[in-house]
């Protein structure tokens, strides 16, 4: 067993995808009994009627297929997002790998305002923000020993995650439509969404922008509203 | 406006697919953190335990894209699988073509059996037979005709075609998973399915045999049954 | 037997619900662990800040079923709704009744405008109103004795159904929860919406108002936008 | 704040349900127009043909609305069943109450046997059962005090609980039809769910037998495998 260390980044990886802003104008213009091979400027106009008027069934025939590594309490906000696929890594039958994730320093933050508005600010003193980084780093690595103590004791991997914190690295494929990757972004990329998962919304949103191009731009000219 | 014809059938053409045998494999064995490029004996193994144990996420990390023409009373029971996307002409915005269907001889049949186990032959007697295909084809036109005369008279296409019947053309796109796609079959593709639906299921069937052929072959060994 | 009958409206009617605004603010609140028997100013408060920042999710915890007796074509519009349970009338295993919609005069209607922008208006001369009703009530009339002479000379209900208009009556259960509604409301009982689903959408949401008065006058208020 | 304590068992609250044997038979019997204001054995035989035959929908007519309390890696499983609804506690703004899972000393279990057909024993060894349990006591304690401490130094709760173990307890509340309600059972009551999210199931079925006692019998004759 390796030593825990602290990873301060899993990864977002485009798996493979069958997407493109054509299949949103031919799923659009089979209401009219119309299918075109290239792009021309109406269907960028056409995307933009779609997107303001939020006919959001035609961004929904395309697919992504995403491999994320991240701590659970990003993924535990990502499995909130019902229309898509997910598989995720096991500590039932796998031993979970010593990975953690420790907020870089301007990361670390207090809670600034009131419910229902409230803001996160880096905290001043530089001396609170290392203590903090070690101090969640110590109790983290003493969980994870513990982890592997208990299982080298022989309790059942299942029963000895137990003691392990959220800030443990998981992994798991993610399989969505740009429809409700628009509805991730726009919750998970915004100023309201938690900074640690918005460092893996903002890898997202370029494997879309390069992607679906109009489609993307069209949303962004749109407010980021789903539509 | 050209004349009302029969056409005794429709089309189900494949418009794109993201989807393999290896997905499944990959998705399934993120659980320990797993990756393969290519598949193996132990790969179609793993797929014929996921498929009995009806594990079914690894099946959905896949993707497609139909674009199908069929009758309307063919269209209204597709659009009850809800786990999927669709886009569908629309006789608001647009004038119906004027095809219908009407079953070819053999496909003329009564119904036998009580609640719950009904069978369908075809009618033994061939006049019977012709009689109701040309009565059909007969009442159906005049009722295109009658559309095309209320249209003529200035009336709403969303109005107008109150009077078209079921059996008109409608075509749509859908994208689905292998999952859903396999839900799908079970119902549609089986005996107890009605006859029409049955032979588009059927063109769906061999797409789905082609492009993920140890998952197909799985599921049939499993008895048709969604994972 | 009987003689097919114009009946120029169907039904929807509230078969049981479980629903009050109560339910939104505790599930919301359960994200500070707390918990209300009964609803103060604050609590609508809270209700009008999650309509408006679209906090949806806790706008699911309730259902409502309703029984509804309308148009196929109107059905058809309706089951596009995916989150939500329908049951409906079977033409495969029941004769269906012989009733059909045929609009009031007010509702004889042409499409006015351009595409993205169609408006709809009722045709000002009234001879042609009263055509257009006769002439459609006619030929779906003869589709119906069409359609009961086909049964009658043993064709199967599910091939005979071919010939009947979309303006059939269908009836069916829906059980749906209030966002999901509230995305229903948005579509279908908006002036983009065709007239005739918008009746039935008025009186789904007389219920909803009658049921979540709180819930109802802040979706009023911002805009009946689904949040 | 209050010592951090273990509290070997939360709890499932039913906090309201709309849900009954009748439903089920109602809105099956749509397909032919009919509909019952109580039961007969008719319909008992109904529910068990729709069960066996796998007609799912009309199970979807009613909801059961839950309040669970229970330990985070619990609610992880439960989480990734997407036809229901879900609102969360919410670590970011509420501060998490001291409180945790140990298992009892009977559930101090080891892994059995091989990939695809594990089972899980109790350790016999009781001074070893005891040790992991006062072992992964002291160590979440450690991590509680750790997170007050972040906290009382400014650190903002979405971060601070970066230490908390998967043991903590999380509450929700969860809303879904009888249909999700058996697939859930048929995975989470089964031998080869983890032990602690099977005494939640086993709650969870107990209400679902009494308030669906047919469909409930009905399903546990056709195998407890969801329609």
């Amino acid at each position: 067993m390796s030593d825990p260390v602290s990873s301060s980044y899993g990864f977002v990886r485009l798996d493979a995808h069958m997407a493109d802003d054509l299949s949103v104008v031919n799923s659009a213009r089979v209401s009219f009994a119309k299918h075109t091979d290239t792009l021309d400027i109406a269907d960028k106009a056409l995307i933009n009627f779609l997107m303001r008027e939020r006919h959001g069934t035609p961004f929904e025939h395309n697919a992504f297929r995403f491999h994320v590594k991240c701590p659970i309490f990003v993924a535990r906000e990502w499995f909130r997002h019902r229309i898509g696929s997910f598989n995720e890594f096991s500590a039932r039958y796998s031993v979970m790998p010593p990975e953690f994730y420790i907020p870089e320093e301007s990361a670390v933050r207090h809670q600034v305002g009131k419910p229902g508005s409230y803001t996160f600010e880096m905290i001043e003193d530089s001396a609170t923000r290392e203590n903090a980084r070690r101090a969640m780093s110590s109790v983290i690595k003493q969980s994870i020993r513990m982890y592997n103590s208990l299982l080298a004791g022989g309790i059942a991997k299942e029963l000895a995650r137990n003691v392990l914190p959220v800030s443990m690295y998981t992994q798991f494929y993610w399989t969505v439509n740009s429809r409700s990757l628009m509805n991730f972004l726009q919750l998970r990329s915004s100023d309201a969404a938690q900074y640690e998962i918005r460092q893996y919304a903002v890898d997202i949103e370029k494997h879309f922008a390069e992607i679906m191009p109009i489609t993307y731009s069209s949303w962004i000219d749109n407010g980021r509203v789903t539509p």
